[in-house]
């Protein structure tokens, strides 16, 4: 055998098989169909992403890395809905049969992220084409029947939280096209790589899963960015708000970096990849779900309080308000 | 606006939210989850296959044939396991913004395929990114509890059945690449239209379900071409069998397109795309079989039995063996 994978039986039967161990209903993934059982009074809660090179990774990441990733932002959806992951199919596209050496690694990172976030693969299709390395993955998670977190169901005076911090990976992106940014910024080694991992390895907020069923109104995961993301939420329920990027929580490597060129500031609102959770909880459940997050593990910041408003104004620590665009990542915008 | 969609949410607002309308589960498409309720006593059954311009269909074919193809070879493999189906997710890859006209048209091909096999879009995501136009379906279907149609639940004596004809969308892709084939074939316009049709507007053999759930034993769709997917088929149940290839259903343009050249036969049986149902009966229950696909508007045909033995012998019409390399579509085959 060469050290490429010379057909698809071989991709399924050496690196991808072994990542169904364990789910009955992936038939070894030696059928064209999956199956799974949904628990009586369960439903399904469901995420399909892509990820390409070259777009959303870059083709010399480790192989590993773009498999965790890629399977990380699907599940964060399903932990932004307070969901509980069970099982995932995948669609791989290769412009050329990937090496032996690639496909280890892939399949490493997978069956860390399964390990990590308590999933498993189930299913789907591998093909070769022009372009670059994709991989599109459909999550599956269970809720109680009915008890669908939306962007839609925040109302006024609902108080804004998030989880973890912000801006970490977009600044991560950042050095990585330009490590020197890193003396720029002030950071050690450690704290610029602390920010290239949170580009690397999101961390899908599985542990707020708890508090979010319980007290949340209106959920949904930061991937475009928060002022984008904050965006959408407001306007699915017709709702705004202000924000005082002051109380933004931001990781000391961050809080740096904005020190050392506020423009930065923009990085942390519109640059996307954060894969936190923002939340609205009714303003009398505020203080019950900050100890249920905690008890999960997760540090949860209250930004701001919603308002009967429209849109998202941001104030600068001063307290001035700013002309931030609330951009943020569009797949078609020039 | 111009005649190119400029965003994300330009595309979902115009083209794909109609196309969710009805099921309360895709959330009119602004969330990033979808959710499904799956009935008790009843388990979900799931496929997830791409197809990609310039691989799986022609980057000029008309945009709602390519839709149609798209979700009707996931639907396929939902009723080649008797599963009803319910629901899809969809993720599309455009290597620059598509025009206005091309999404009405898939749109509408999308739209005529769902009332077609009684399925809704429920969620998914678009993106762009270099290479050919993608279109990766993950689509979900319902079926009993534990009443899984696998290809390795065949055993010898088992009789095999096939829906409809065979070979007729491989022809319709040589005719596609060839027009000037009909002629040689000795083929009618309206024949060589019916060839071409079938490459382009699979026909997902739902109205055999209930036979299937029924009788069937094993069952699988023929994708990659009888001969690849019946090896599958007999190597994952461990059993063989000879097929006379005389005992094949061939449309008339098929029939015409082999009486014309025997070397045809190699496209009948390796050319793939047919998306008919390949499925075993235990002996005693194929009269009941056949009847209840009739019932349900399907013709299928006996085309073999299943033996101890391994592997797939292809014989002629005369009843020599044929030396057909029993083999179909690989994506990664040079």
């Amino acid at each position: 055998m060469g050290d490429r994978a010379v057909s698809e039986s071989d991709i399924i039967d050496r690196y991808l098989k072994p990542l169904s161990a364990g789910f009955p209903g992936a038939f070894g993934l030696m059928d064209d169909c999956a199956a799974l059982a949904v628990p009586e009074g369960d439903e399904l809660v469901m995420s399909m992403d892509a990820v390409a090179a070259g777009v959303h990774f870059f083709p010399d990441d480790d192989a590993a890395d773009i498999a965790w990733k890629a399977l990380a932002v699907n599940v964060s959806d399903l932990a932004a809905k307070g969901a509980i992951p069970v099982a995932y199919l995948m669609s791989l596209a290769f412009p050329e049969a990937p090496r032996h050496s690639w496909l280890e690694g892939f399949a490493r990172g997978l069956a860390e992220a399964q390990q990590e976030f308590g999933i498993v693969l189930a299913g789907g299709d591998t093909d070769r084409r022009p372009g670059p390395i994709s991989i599109t993955i459909t999550a599956m998670g269970t809720t109680s029947a009915g008890r669908n977190l939306l962007r839609s169901e925040a109302h006024a005076g609902d108080v804004l939280f998030v989880s973890g911090t912000l801006g970490d990976s977009a600044l991560g992106l950042r050095l990585r096209q330009d490590p020197q940014l890193a003396a720029a910024w002030g950071l050690s080694p450690e704290r610029a790589a602390g920010l290239v991992t949170a580009y690397l390895r999101p961390q899908p907020r599985l542990g707020l899963g708890p508090a979010l069923r319980r007290y949340a109104a209106a959920s949904m995961d930061i991937s475009d960015g928060l002022g984008k993301d904050l965006e959408r939420l407001c306007r699915a329920s017709a709702v705004g708000t202000a924000i005082a990027i002051g109380d933004l929580p931001l990781s000391p490597a961050a809080a740096a970096a904005v020190r050392a060129d506020p423009a930065n500031w923009s990085i942390v609102i519109g640059g996307g990849d954060d894969y936190e959770v923002l939340t609205a909880v009714p303003s009398t459940l505020a203080a019950d779900f900050r100890s249920s997050a905690a008890a999960g593990g997760i540090k949860v910041t209250e930004i701001g309080v919603l308002d009967d408003g429209e849109g998202v104004l941001f104030a600068a620590v001063d307290g001035t308000p700013l002309k931030i665009k609330a951009g943020g990542w569009d797949h078609f915008a020039s």
